[in-house]
């Protein structure tokens, strides 16, 4: 509502200064472009390269979330749901770390599939890329770009194998960076706080503030078997913060959507948004029901849930927030201010022709290819077996190509991650497996009806409910000795194996690699050949002093500590420890564990636990480490409010907030409620 | 897709005439005003009073449901998804009807709560009530109607209480007509087929064609314990469709949005519609998820399950369809005609004022109290047992006041039906009790947020999953003679329970009053009355022979058997119990019983089954008889196809079809499948 309220109030005021103008504190900038001087500007302080160095190498990119080196021994700050599925992954029916937390100082597991990566350098390869693609249109396009990219990431990193090289497309196609990172493969679990804690609240408090949750958790990257020194590590510094204090957020943020055409957001409201939503409500459901139905599938399930009811809420945010028609009519006039100041330039205009009109074609395709290309080319409902599977049936068949000519995440310089996250042992959890398997074939076959040919290439005479089953029953998979021969096999062993999912994956893979090749050509492609013309025309008009769309790569944004005022109410921007016993029912999910019972005499109360700001953040950015002007470690971001999820597609200074754990809360709970002395020194030893 | 063709074609046409004349087989007609001239220009057929009142009396209204009297023996047709709550009623653990079908000629069993209404006579009473609202505004007006409206009812059925008078709002409160029916309340199972017979293709099918369903099942009047003489009965005819006959169909279509205002429809489009269909899947994940837990529990949920997935497809099909930018444009434009038309006659807007502002104001209100409202209001998720305690604590309450001072559901003349459906007895299955009163919590708090005081009052510091287990597990309402008594002991009874469910409704009801009062006041009042300045706007400027949104009321439609284009390729208008066969897979929900299988020689497997045509039906037809130029039973409706959900906003004669079993296929199954010659014989000796 409030959203609403500003924009109407903008686009009363001087519209043409939306689109090249940020707003205050908005921005997820790249560190090649921070605005050191609108920093300065508004809050008189000084942000340098030696600054913007030292927290860009002590920061990092984790799967899906981002990360900081907090002391000089490997030691890494993220969020507890950032690590929730690494303690998940370590439990078993015995031992339940999730409900019970990973608290001790024993030994530090191995997360698998856990990777930490801190960008070194930017190299502009915008001229190479755009040379490869030039005069191409549709999949040509697609392909071609897609083989530069890896090309160049190949020979970049060839003498650096232990990094990792990737080129990034930012403003939709306007420029491409390659980031060169240095990649850790051996992450470890140091600690985490249990279930309770570090998702006090749950769904209901998601998204929402006040809030009093500890949502923190400790990794440590090793090296040849031992903790890895991390000398560029920040330092850690549990002070307040204080309202109206100067601070950062250095993360990767994943995606936004702030640069799309109109015909791209009406897609959206229209038809993703409401699609994606519907499935996934209907997937929360399953899921509810089947953590409710015994104790063992909660420690397998609730996790999973978590992430699904956060997806939830944030798809049904981006389409409230794009159902507000004063949201859409400001996004309609920043386009035509866009194109009316092209039009207004005969060159620019010639240069430009009608990429918008491009953009709205591709949208009749996509509308058309959507379902099919989604049920087809997706993750098998999220089931671990059918990703192996699909993994190893496409690596076989890829490998055989030059790497130029594969499907971009099988070239070579993507092998290694490729192969790191087949191989890391999981375990696997079969009733969930098959509930995902069937939610897929059951809404693959109500989308594209039963008489579809590919829901009978999916189905043939079998069952969801059935095939599901026989699937997941019958593969082994689950083993990495398999798994292991089948990707070192090649195309020869996939072929002959007798797995069950490996042959239902061999079974339907050509019809959706057709589907793949079909949207490439008909909605990516022409989209981004479009896409890139108006990022073109866009600096062409408004300059390059833009921010891009969030990819997640790494990104700085800065702000202030500050609440907001919510329907006439004030919102402070900080709450305390005490203020989480007042909150508790005893039920979940306001029931604190019983652990900070035992130490609630012992704990000040009066410690910030959560705070505020104006930061300007989306997914990805969990776990980054929020920073003050000096560049310490005050806190890690875990949250946006519930109006920051419109900043999707724009971001609303008045409202949009970031949520942070701070890290004096974290250090009072390890020293007081977990007897955690030691990583508390070891934090505070730098 | 289709639709949005059609639509655009018709924008480039005469628009003017889209508001005034209906298109080609368009129209839920009312039994006064059926446009027998229409008929005989495109048919050639004629359409008499005798006709008219033949084909009325003969047919009725059941709980939700059409239904027509097919023998002069109280027997009385209708679907199998219409009787499909009667018979999971009357299954225990034990025996299971619902799967095993209800087949044999032994006692037919009364079904709970069962009714069948048959309209007798139409009064018009618009002056008397538009006169009980004159001048009043807000909640007033809701409640001046109500009072007026419930007055004339207990007036009119005064001397014969057996009967039902219902007051009927037509053209959004541009008339109003006393509907006169003879109620029977005595209505028991003769027939039905097993579910896998009765929902063959099921979920996946639902809403598409070609089908092959017999959505058939008997029932029969009784009265004093004896089958009831009915001489008004239709005659049955099982003979084949043929593509391009003239047929009818006579049934209570539920409800229709055909004259919304543009405001209404957006409100629909961004808010109610996305939220309900949200809302659904989410309960249908649960609700599939627990039939998968026990062969008991699919036995409990699954009518429910199925009656669930349908009203998301319903939901669903209308979003997608105001989605369209083309019937939206449509609507704009329709509007836009009316509005230019009334403001062309001085006189005429002066009389009408601004009624579409007043309702675009009410959808603000509504975006701010549609949450509480509708949650705080509501059925507690579908819960029967919150069910019965609401509606004893508010009728004890509202029985201590004049009829005329009473909430308009309580008044005198509504109080027999209300007790009737409290009294019968019914299984009460707990596990699906906790679901929904879970689920209706738990959205409750997500909703309103855990710190709204609504959510403080329903929940106190207990959780949606305890709280729900309490009051179900705590509750005696399951029993009837319970229930009895409180109706009985009226308020006293009710405030000195210590019945958990009756606490509760107790404690929540004052808030769920104050609620309802600002939403009558804020919303439906206002909505009201400008509707009605609508609504005699559009007689005034378009003529009264126009058709009225669907009401539950009786209505009769007209059409040709029919099949559509869909996507180039033609739709054939009929399927044949061959075809059955050829459909079916061995798994649910493409596995015909094993009776199937057994009687497959001795079928005419040449019988058309389903058959579709050109009708204008909607939810609230089911089971209404399909009958041919003469008035015969040649099948009965059971469904639409997937354009038929757009219906609820405009007829589109080129996609939008219904669906109905024939005669023939139930007269072949009842003969050669089941054995029940005898219902055969007395179907045929009329």
């Amino acid at each position: 509502m409030t959203l609403k309220k500003l924009l109407a109030a903008t686009a009363a005021g001087s519209l043409v200064f939306a689109a090249t103008t940020a707003s205050a504190d908005e921005g997820m900038w790249t560190f090649d472009k921070f605005p050191s001087a609108k920093v300065k500007a508004a809050y008189g302080a000084t942000i340098d390269q030696a600054w913007l160095d030292h927290v860009r190498l002590g920061t990092g990119r984790i799967p899906g979330c981002s990360a900081s080196e907090v002391s000089g021994q490997g030691l890494v700050l993220t969020n507890y749901h950032c690590v929730a599925g690494c303690v998940q992954a370590l439990s078993t029916a015995q031992v339940d770390y999730l409900k019970d937390g990973y608290l001790k100082a024993t030994e530090e597991k191995r997360c698998p599939g856990m990777y930490m990566e801190v960008l070194q350098s930017i190299e502009d390869v915008t001229g190479q890329v755009k040379a490869a693609g030039a005069g191409k249109t549709g999949r040509d396009l697609v392909t071609a770009t897609g083989a530069a990219t890896s090309a160049i990431e190949k020979a970049s990193c060839a003498a650096t194998p232990q990094n990792r090289c990737q080129v990034i497309n930012f403003y939709n196609g306007g420029q491409y960076k390659l980031y060169t990172f240095h990649r850790y493969d051996d992450v470890r679990l140091v600690f985490a706080p249990e279930f309770k804690t570090g998702f006090f609240g749950g769904d209901p408090d998601n998204f929402n503030f006040p809030r009093y949750n500890l949502d923190f958790g400790l990794l440590r990257i090793y090296k040849d078997g031992k903790p890895m020194p991390t000398p560029d590590h920040l330092r850690w510094n549990p002070e307040t913060p204080k309202a109206g204090e100067l601070i950062f957020v250095v993360g990767n943020p994943g995606s936004t959507s702030r640069d799309d055409t109109v015909s791209e957001l009406e897609t959206a409201r229209d038809w993703t948004l409401p699609h994606t939503t519907i499935l996934l409500s209907e997937r929360r459901g399953r899921l509810i029901r089947f953590t409710e139905e015994s104790p063992e599938n909660l420690r397998v399930g609730e996790d999973v849930l978590n992430g699904l009811e956060n997806g939830f809420k944030v798809f049904n945010g981006r389409l409230i927030s794009l159902t507000q028609e004063d949201v859409m009519s400001v996004k309609r006039r920043e386009e035509a201010d866009l194109r009316a100041r092209v039009a207004a330039d005969p060159k620019l205009a010639a240069a430009t022709g009608d990429p918008w009109k491009e953009i709205a074609d591709a949208q009749i395709a996509q509308h058309d290819l959507y379902l099919p290309y989604s049920t087809m080319e997706g993750s098998g409902g999220g089931s671990t077996l059918f990703g192996y599977a699909k993994t190893l049936v496409r690596a076989a068949a890829e490998r055989e190509k030059a790497s130029t000519d594969r499907l971009p995440e099988y070239s070579d310089s993507r092998l290694p991650q490729i192969e790191h996250g087949l191989m890391a042992p999981r375990p696997i959890e079969l009733g969930l497996e098959q509930l995902n398997l069937e939610f897929w074939l059951s809404k693959a076959r109500e989308g594209l009806t039963a008489d579809d040919p590919n829901t009978k290439l999916l189905l043939g005479k079998e069952s969801p409910e059935e095939l599901s089953d026989r699937l997941v029953k019958g593969s082994r998979l689950g083993d990495p000795a398999l798994r292991k021969a089948l990707w070192d096999g090649g195309e020869k062993a996939v072929l002959a194996s007798d797995d069950p999912m490996i042959r239902y994956v061999l079974s339907i893979d050509p019809a959706a690699r057709a589907l793949r090749k079909e949207w490439e050509a008909r909605v990516v492609g022409p989209t981004a050949a479009a896409a890139s013309k108006i990022a073109t025309a866009r600096f062409a008009v408004y300059g390059d002093s833009i921010y891009p769309d969030a990819t997640f790569s790494p990104r700085i944004t800065y702000g202030a500590v500050a609440g907001w005022t919510e329907r006439g109410h004030e919102v402070p921007p900080v709450t305390h420890l005490g203020g989480l016993f007042d909150r508790a029912t005893g039920l979940p999910p306001f029931d604190p564990p019983q652990s900070w019972y035992d130490a609630k005499a012992k704990l000040n109360l009066d410690t910030v636990f959560d705070f505020s700001g104006t930061l300007d953040i989306t997914g990805g950015n969990s776990g980054s480490p929020t920073l003050n002007a000096r560049g310490d470690v005050i806190g890690a971001v875990f949250d946006g409010n519930i109006h920051s999820l419109g900043g999707d597609y724009a971001y609303d200074p008045k409202v949009n907030r970031s949520v942070s754990v701070s890290a004096a809360a974290i250090q009072e709970a390890l020293d007081k409620i977990y007897g955690r002395g030691d990583l508390v020194r070891e934090l505070n030893s730098n």
